[in-house]
């Protein structure tokens, strides 16, 4: 019997989610018997709770041959709503919403949160006897999905445009660095990944001979604000300038702290920016009276930048995609799709699976045995396993008038079946 | 009589600073009657002071032609060191300089500040008796040398590049910004130009049509925290999403400062980035509870990357430091090249020469009816004058194992004839 799929996406997205999408909605069409329509929920979640579904058999085919190079998740959007466990009502929902329009296949692209969510939906659709099996494709550029010793699953897709994108603008800032330091010169980046240091790890592939005087704050390296500065003035003393790379994830402690007029600590957003409360540190501990220390932000623009992607990640992406088709189709619910790498020398990448339930929820760090002694840098092994992530070509994006040329889709929703529903987060808020 | 050539560079980089120095070059090649030996001061005007000149001509030829797609001033340095008028001394030490070593052209990359410069050294030179021939060559992200009547200059070498960057990264958090949209949400970027809004403005070229929902807060628009956020609320009311390209000359008044744990006002480096300032305010003053402003500032990237960079702006940049070196045989001292548009339909440029001191020091500003009437915006006739000038295509940049293959000069400087000398503004805090 045909049934329809469901693809739908969850948390931040990566310069290569779309390449997923691309991957699921290519394969989907590789079974025309057990695939009646493919439908994409607006904005992940909530478009499910809302019944907001997209026709993506009804996309011009050279619209979605787009998805490849276009970066973040502007296609069908993606979802930061986050589904509680208690929240029984809410997930009775989501079921009732994938039987209401005869779903049979759920692939759900995103981080740990979300293989928890498909596990659950998952669960609850065979309580209730419903035939629903639900898949998911892994996507974080903080590469924290997976277990510790990289058995499960090798790399996420996402971290190898992430690591891309750290690689090339840690090599332009060598350029700036270098070409303004008459004096004690130190540019501060901070990099994404608040627990997880292999963002901020992969600006060493920009100087893999360690020529420029880069020094990495990761989360795991466990400097305080007093080492940082100390390391950074030796460093100075020696070559007269110094790259920082920091996570957004070191404590910088109560000097991160935002105040008021009134000395007030002002929360939330006004939070400072870590990078800023290190160069402030940095220009008033040690730094000579004509040295200077500046500071990047470059947020969200290392996940949703393409044409810093990795075309290997590209690649990734999308048949890992493909590969959650497969096993929904062949091996039924409950696993993600993985992607291990061939022992041996020369990088080669496979595709298999884990039960969902192994990944969910579950949150990898950067190996100890990947952080130098000083832990100020990341290892040649660290090295070994980013490097071929990376790739070795510029993507292909193309330029219409002098504009990246991205999908568009047509965003209109199907005809709802249920009543309308508001998801539960919004209702106390609601109105505000 | 065959004499020595000089180039030098000054200020903050660009992603063509290192074209123009190619043309430079290249076009003094090209006079081997008149030009024995090529060098450059090492970090601008420091490296005349302190006499550390490298001598171009001993260069390998491939690593020269990298130069083209090196971004920012890695390759031979730039600097910010400001000579005073009346600093008669160290003029004179420069001129020394320029004597000791034969030099009988000297070429000065940068902006308004160094035309003064490179005028004072001239006329210095020629009170002297010395026969120095000095040209400028334009470059500025800013677009703020010249007159505001466009006739002296069409628009400065680096800002064709600075306006690509803002138009690409505009595009993608556009793609950001759409996906991650499910309630009110605001993406605050800052841009360089503390007092020319021609940057900011360039982000309009990511959306020539006004279909995404950008505001431009331009130092010349005028706004107000206050107005600022009216707009972006009405805004939100109406799409659900803004995207907030700000100034960082924007006037945020006391909000800006950073106050120290006893709400002491922290001076310098401390203070709030503008975009921070902006997202804050936004999430406390009508984002509805589940909305969220959030910022960027890409900081020294959007003058410091090549894959973003024009190629129109890096042939112009090229063009335009051959020109100096042209002006320099043909019309003797005191000028500086220009870049011209021709009129009519169709976008040429060509390249031509104004007096130096008719561009020094002089402060250009975005002309006040390329203004929308709201002052949120730039008119079509501003998008006619900058869209040229991203060009059409990626530029080539090569890759070799996966990182961006950048020039590297052999930094050795020549056997100095002269006493030592410490620049004058280092006197009072060296060895602070």
């Amino acid at each position: 019997m045909k049934r329809n799929a469901l693809v739908a996406q969850s948390g931040g997205p990566s310069p290569v989610i779309n390449a997923s999408l691309h991957g699921v909605i290519e394969a989907c069409g590789d079974f025309p018997e057990q695939i009646a329509t493919l439908y994409a929920a607006w904005h992940g979640v909530e478009g499910i709770l809302q019944e907001q579904l997209i026709d993506l058999s009804r996309q011009p085919r050279e619209e979605i041959a787009l998805l490849r190079h276009t970066p973040a998740a502007g296609a069908i959007g993606t979802g930061r709503y986050k589904l509680l466990p208690e929240q029984v009502e809410e997930y009775a929902r989501i079921v009732d919403v994938m039987q209401a329009h005869n779903i049979g296949y759920f692939f759900y692209i995103g981080g740990n949160d979300s293989m928890d969510t498909a596990h659950k939906v998952a669960q609850l659709a065979h309580e209730k006897g419903i035939d629903l099996v639900a898949v998911g494709v892994p996507k974080t550029i903080d590469n924290d999905v997976g277990d510790q010793e990289f058995r499960l699953i090798d790399h996420t897709p996402g971290y190898g445009s992430a690591a891309r994108y750290w690689a090339c603008i840690v090599q332009n800032t060598i350029e700036e660095n270098r070409g303004i330091a008459t004096s004690e010169c130190v540019s501060v980046l901070q990099a994404m990944g608040r627990s997880a240091g292999f963002i901020p790890a992969a600006a060493r592939l920009a100087d893999p001979e360690r020529k420029e005087g880069i020094q990495l704050y990761l989360t795991e390296g466990g400097h305080t604000l007093e080492s940082l500065a100390e390391n950074v003035n030796r460093q100075l003393r020696e070559m007269g300038r110094c790259i920082v790379v920091v996570s957004e994830g070191f404590d910088v402690g109560t000097l991160g702290e935002a105040r008021d007029a009134f000395g007030h600590i002002e929360y939330g957003a006004s939070k400072l920016a870590v990078a800023q409360v290190v160069a402030n540190y940095l220009n008033e501990h040690g730094l000579a009276a004509r040295g200077q220390a500046t500071w990047q932000v470059p947020g969200v623009l290392q996940r949703s930048t393409s044409i810093y992607a990795s075309v290997v990640d590209q690649q990734e992406a999308y048949e890992v995609g493909r590969k959650a088709v497969e096993i929904a189709m062949r091996e039924g619910s409950g696993w993600m799709a993985t992607i291990l790498r061939k022992p041996g020398s020369g990088y080669q990448a496979y595709y298999d699976k884990v039960r969902l339930e192994q990944v969910a929820n579950f949150a990898r760090h950067l190996p100890e045995a990947w952080l130098t002694a000083d832990r100020l840098d990341v290892t040649d092994d660290f090295i070994a396993y980013a490097q071929p992530l990376i790739g070795e070509e510029w993507p292909t994006i193309r330029l219409e008038q002098g504009r990246q040329r991205f999908v568009r889709l047509r965003i209109t929703c199907i005809e709802p079946k249920l009543p309308a529903y508001i998801p539960m987060r919004w209702r106390t808020d609601h109105g505000a």
